[in-house]
């Protein structure tokens, strides 16, 4: 059995708008649906809300909270936790931020890190909106200082009940460790993204490649990702810049689609 | 007090070979060499050997062996291995391949370098060059599979005596475990090689920054490796397409020099 494709509408920003990318999702069978916060403000909150409830289309994630080096990190993430509650999401997706300007203290970044999720926390639970941290590839350090699925972990034990990970196996896996630290986070396995590796990758944000097109063995890893008792969906965030945001998007959704079955 | 430096020649081996580097090591006090096997063949090893003896200059390292996924690995080892005792140096540097083509076995690839390590282990023994694992950066998972400081440790201890670590800062900097492991590996360090991480990387191969230019705090894992017992030198080694390769190479040697105070 293949666990339900969920588009994380990333994948093709550079073409459609969310309003777009909603009917894209129902003209092309995609069930699920992992919206970023600009396309949600874009379209208005309310709106988005219904659109995507009266489309029948089921959220598996908000993008993205996080970034705690911004000023006004607090009252943004605290917004982002009511757009999470209101959407119904499984989860807000934190991408955590890396060094302020100018430091070169990435011990003291983490440490900050922490501090900020604890401060946010108390609203998330009250919100009913779990926190799924995202460890980012080490070579994206600067944009989120969490860099290994133990790391994550290692958090989420520290600030207890209503924190746990975001799984993208872009991020991940490479990790030698990846098999027992999945197994480790069991149920706080919040989200589980897709993508692929290129052999010859260009580019460290945006180069990322269609599933089946690169290195990642992708059904091993969806393997321990279910072994750990997750049920959700397979969410496909491609960031591409030089390929996939230059495509027609129905031709991007159907490949997904088509390669889903290889996952 | 700051550690010795040593060049590591891919750090200006577009602009010169091994005769000239060796010349400029001289002329800019640098008392430390770890040359590349394509420069040494280049020279030839007799002579190679004695211009190094002959100009007073440390071997640091011999770059490299490993590369397990190449059809002659076992033989070339075994010739680098050798070459390694010619030149007198503490250790013969493992860079030790990413996956067979076609292949999305990451683990088994990772059981494989064992298994090459351990084979090439006894002559190694024999000839009194220990082997140091170089963990790459999981953007590097294509050249090296061993992707962490703890997984090379692992390693280390399964294999036994007369294998240890290289530690590159640019590969580890970013490692949540790194002074932990740092200070596990003790005296299992075997070179520790600087350059910087440019905020702005624009390749994941060849865009190494000079010390100083980019984010990595040097004195703080200096600090590390020097508690762990390190007592060697510091080898400066930078993959520069795009900056240090173009420059006149006295003035990168100059730089190196001058930058070493804050490392």
């Amino acid at each position: 059995m293949t666990l339900k494709l969920s588009l994380n509408t990333a994948t093709v920003r550079k073409q459609w708008n969310l309003a777009q990318i909603i009917d894209g999702c129902v003209r092309h069978g995609i069930e699920g649906l992992s919206p970023w916060r600009d396309q949600i403000a874009q379209m208005g909150l309310a709106q988005a809300k219904k659109s995507i409830r009266d489309n029948g289309l089921t959220v598996t994630g908000v993008c993205r909270g996080g970034f705690f080096m911004e000023k006004d990190w607090k009252s943004d993430n605290l917004r982002a936790i009511e757009e999470a509650h209101e959407l119904g999401a499984p989860a807000l997706i934190l991408v955590v931020g890396g060094m302020p300007a100018g430091s070169k203290d990435l011990p003291a970044s983490r440490s900050y890190i922490e501090d900020c999720i604890a401060a946010i926390l108390p609203e998330a639970r009250k919100a009913g909106v779990p926190l799924a941290i995202e460890p980012l590839h080490p070579m994206q350090v600067t944009r989120a200082a969490v860099n290994t699925l133990e790391q994550a972990l290692d958090l989420c034990d520290a600030l207890g009940p209503g924190v746990g990970v975001a799984a993208d196996a872009y991020h991940i896996w490479w990790d030698p460790k990846l098999k027992s630290q999945l197994a480790r986070a069991g149920k706080r396995i919040l989200g589980y993204h897709i993508c692929d590796w290129l052999p010859a990758t260009r580019d460290l944000f945006n180069d990322r490649g269609m599933m089946g097109d690169g290195l990642i063995d992708l059904p091993l890893i969806r393997s321990w990702v279910e072994a750990a008792g997750y049920r959700g969906f397979q969410e496909v965030e491609i960031f591409s810049e030089l390929d996939w945001w230059k495509r027609d998007p129905d031709e991007v959704l159907r490949t997904c689609k088509e390669r889903l079955a290889g996952c």
